[in-house]
């Protein structure tokens, strides 16, 4: 089949809601779907595109790409792109590509993507110098942020774990602008095993804490931030648990010189991983 | 009238949506409302408490007071606190704090609060040293994360510049957690104006402009950012206009380390002020 017979023709009929792939695919929009299928959606053409970068380096892979006329004549590149990588490409109605989008503008073009995340001891490989830890972390576009936040900085991984959010939520993948598909993701809901894992690959595990006595200024000072270090952030409802803290080998709070009780769970981590990231540069 | 008096008492039927007050109340909920009334709405215990706290500094003044039974029940202090400050207080049906409210789940306490910014020459009376400047951010979930990030990271003034939301915005108001309390914030549609008054009041004027070609790391190790210094941040959909940027005195981005194409409005403010903030204690 060439490229040109993978993509949709104009005599096609679209695939409707009631079409068996977009029933299939619709079940990705829930985490059982997700983890019972090992596949997710990207939505959006900056998605789709990071999607297909991310599998044309081999790290994983995209299934298929649904896509509405409109969407399909706004990004003609994309489909063909696409099509050209073997993935199957196929017209829907606008009411397919809805009860597939977790958005209130459904953007019309949706791909089926095998999960993004990997074995911990395949995103420790290669001697990380800087992680991000979300554990609890429950909210899906806080964790969105934070992946992207982490991705900016250069970290090396992140790793989701204890009870946290489907790093494949929508609202996860949505916040992070494509980050999800650029540096490897773990999940690992034994946050113990999460610590020893890290503490094995030589990362020094420094709470983000905002009862912390210590701030990451002074510590910063003391030449502590240049060390390989894994930040572990805690839910922006409830922080991190004291006894998650106390298992640590630091805590450190971002200083607050005003008034503000605190800062939110991504400006935090922006923060905190910026601080260390130079640290480990200078 | 003493304070009791004021409290809503037990025979008291409460004020249903009809109820004039409430009505007027309601108008606060829309940006017309507001700049007619000069007046906004404060939901939410804690945002009530930081208002109580702003009012008794004399810095502003909080009107009435409007809270649900359930609400009443659960934050006896605050009623009696607002009562005892002067405050009128309604009881008020399920109905009409739904009315009042802006978010999802009603808080059933709301506070018609007077306006919270002051003239520019206001906020910038007694030589600011960090200054955060909104031009044309139309998002107020944005617009209040960073004034909640000004405010952490001690800056002395946030100022709303050119065509952007309103400071007194519901989703803002929450979203800076009361932090539009603690500082001052202004308002002016001319930004020129603004870029001039900030310049008359010492302020060296950098846009935070991903396409700098020059990062802030570089420029805080040659001293630059020790100055008094306000910070020029656009809007994240769209950045700043070219002829603001080379309006100002230097344009700097956050570095991106990794393969993230940006960082999103907040969490680059955060990154921003701090770098300044830490440079200005050293």
């Amino acid at each position: 089949m060439s490229a040109d017979e993978r993509a949709p023709r104009p005599g096609d009929a679209p695939f409707t809601e009631r079409t068996p792939r977009v029933v299939a695919a619709r079940r990705l929009t829930r985490r059982s779907g997700r983890d019972r299928a090992e596949r997710f959606l990207a939505e959006g053409a900056q998605a789709v595109r990071e999607a297909l970068a991310w599998a044309a380096a081999g790290r994983g892979r995209v299934h298929e790409l649904f896509v509405t006329a409109t969407a399909g004549a706004r990004n003609p590149e994309l489909v063909r792109e696409a099509a050209a990588a073997g993935v199957r490409v196929s017209g829907v109605t606008d009411k397919a590509a809805a009860v597939l989008s977790e958005t209130v503008t459904p953007q019309g073009v949706v791909a089926v993507c095998s999960s993004v995340d990997v074995p911990l001891d395949v995103a420790l490989a290669g001697g990380p110098r800087l992680v991000a830890v979300l554990h609890g972390v429950a909210d899906p576009g806080n964790a969105g942020t934070v992946v992207r936040v982490a991705d900016a900085a250069g970290a090396d991984a992140v790793v989701f774990a204890g009870d946290a959010v489907d790093p494949h939520n929508g609202k996860c993948v949505r916040a992070s602008t494509g980050s999800v598909f650029h540096l490897p993701i773990a999940r690992a809901r034994d946050a113990d095993g999460v610590f020893a894992a890290l503490r094995g690959a030589g990362l020094r595990l420094v709470a983000a804490d905002g009862y912390a006595p210590e701030d990451l200024v002074t510590a910063d000072l003391r030449g502590d931030l240049a060390a390989p270090t894994a930040w572990v952030f805690g839910s922006e409802a409830h922080g991190l648990p004291d006894e998650v803290v106390d298992s640590l080998d630091a805590a450190l709070k971002v200083p607050i010189y005003g008034s503000a009780e605190s800062l939110n769970l991504a400006t935090a981590a922006a923060v905190c991983l910026y601080a260390s990231a130079r640290a480990q540069r200078a």
